[in-house]
């Protein structure tokens, strides 16, 4: 039985589907903060699919929740990453402290195996680009990005003191159906408001790497099938990047719009921001995953998807 | 007006006595679980210094007791080293939320300085030696040094989020006057007990690198001196190692005893540990920085103390 934390988010819903399709029976917990019932329609309605709502800050309800899992992927997370400084304690507990939480039911649960989504932030401001998994030793910038640090030493120290093998996928943006938060998402929404402006912080030329949600989840399966060390950490992008101002015209492209663009200036969209991130893939290409989506047409299909899901504003509202 | 927190520790009493030397007024807190109030003898004589015993988990406490501060050292700190494994929770209460406490209680009083007790067990098993500030990306082998980690990773995340400027000390294991845990520490007392037979966790081959404890407070003054950046890290250490084997020696010639060493075997002294901590100084030392003691003649400064003062062992057993 397979656990996945955040089963209700964008990742973490398409994830259970996937593992559903491959015959897999799941424990799926959200605490719907973020989360989306709807995205677990297909998932609910399939008999070797359980959904707990329950939150992860309750460390005794999670001992239990996690009882007779093999495998963890520990999705859930405070995602808001621009809104740091405005709540500080939310990255600590949401990120770190519930992490140890997940690292414990583990423990008590004899559950050796997790699968953990990290962020390419955790690079700091390197000017190490493409950034490889060994760049050098990090100065962090955001509160959301040292949480994720946080939580990959924890793994990490469990690894070694309990026996655990660990995965840790150092993301850039994805991309993709289900996506409801981040640039595009914004875009989108302010541009069906309205068509005639568009604010844009920064300056519209800092630099993204997005991955498609599918390409993901094939290379999270690529490597926890054939990577073996104690602890496998692994950067997930494209070979590639493009900036604001490229998926700006492609969703307005998509969108039939030319809105006059409004830009905020600066180099970076909010405090803490990484003005670029781009990730060196050599390590997981080397096991034979390649992504299949390019850049822009990830942001199309994302565009399509808000476009069919209007829905999704009003939740995420 | 100067914080130090942990400011009966072993470090932090004999930075609080720099301090009032140097005419600062100083307000120290302690929660007393390893702190020892007669280090603070000399400090509570001196009108300049007030006690505070409270405990950091205690935030709305905090800002009270940081109230007209203009910096922070943060030296409190679960320093149990050793036993990570059998009590979790201990490094990410008293390290990681307690830091993140500390953090918030500046910004609740608008103080933008920091010094901050990190360890050089932060690089884990790093095949970089001597090891530089800027060495590959570090995967954690212990609770204590991922926690460490985590402290750091919040206290670069707020200078760049709140405009603090941080001062991040790397440590060997530091040794002189009032140390009170540790290799050193762990044989006096055996050695105390039974001349005849000394148990060495490990095969003795482990390769340390010690600090004398005023060389340690030196390069943390120079580094608040002269280094201006926001996130200021340095490496503390001396350019040498020896083995424990060494300091066994030392020891035992100091005590004039000469017991039979019983090794428990494996190049690690506990899970987790690392092997060898020898870092490379090289920026502390541009500052002008150099370390006055040897590591042996620490070790004899260490036993000397020691040897002084018994009362140690009672309190600290």
């Amino acid at each position: 039985m397979i656990i996945v934390t955040g089963c209700a988010g964008f990742i973490g819903s398409t994830l259970v589907d996937r593992l559903l399709a491959d015959g897999e029976t799941v424990v799926g917990i959200d605490n719907f903060s973020t989360g989306q019932q709807r995205f677990l329609e297909g998932a609910l309605a399939n008999e070797r699919f359980r959904l707990i709502e329950g939150d992860l800050l309750d460390l005794d309800g999670l001992k239990g929740w996690c009882a007779g899992g093999h495998t963890v992927f520990h999705l859930a997370a405070n995602a808001d990453v621009r809104f740091g400084t405005e709540h500080p304690r939310r990255d600590l507990e949401q990120n770190t402290i519930v992490t140890y939480n997940v690292l414990e039911a583990m423990r008590a649960n004899n559950i050796k195996c997790i699968a953990f989504s990290s962020t390419g932030s955790v690079y700091g401001d390197t000017d190490q680009i493409p950034t490889p998994e060994a760049a050098r030793f990090p100065i962090q910038t955001s509160l959301y990005a040292a949480s994720k640090l946080a939580c990959e030493g924890l793994i990490a120290a469990y690894c070694e003191g309990f026996g655990f093998q660990g995965y840790i996928f150092r993301f850039v943006s994805i991309l993709g159906e289900r996506y409801t938060h981040g640039h595009v998402f914004d875009f989108y929404r302010s541009l069906s408001t309205d068509p005639s402006t568009l604010r844009v912080l920064g300056d519209g030329h800092q630099r993204k790497s997005y991955l498609y949600i599918q390409d993901c989840l094939d290379a999270i399966f690529v490597a926890l099938d054939k990577a073996k060390d104690k602890v496998n950490i692994f950067n997930l992008g494209v070979d590639g990047y493009v900036e604001v101002n490229d998926s700006i015209a492609c969703i307005c492209q998509r969108l039939g719009v030319s809105p006059r663009l409004e830009y905020t200036g600066g180099d970076r969209g909010w405090i803490g921001d990484s003005p670029f991130i781009f990730l060196d893939t050599k390590k997981i290409r080397s096991l034979g995953w390649a992504p299949k989506l390019g850049i822009l047409e990830g942001v199309e299909r994302t565009v399509d998807f808000l476009a069919a899901n209007p829905w999704v504003f009003e939740a995420r509202s």
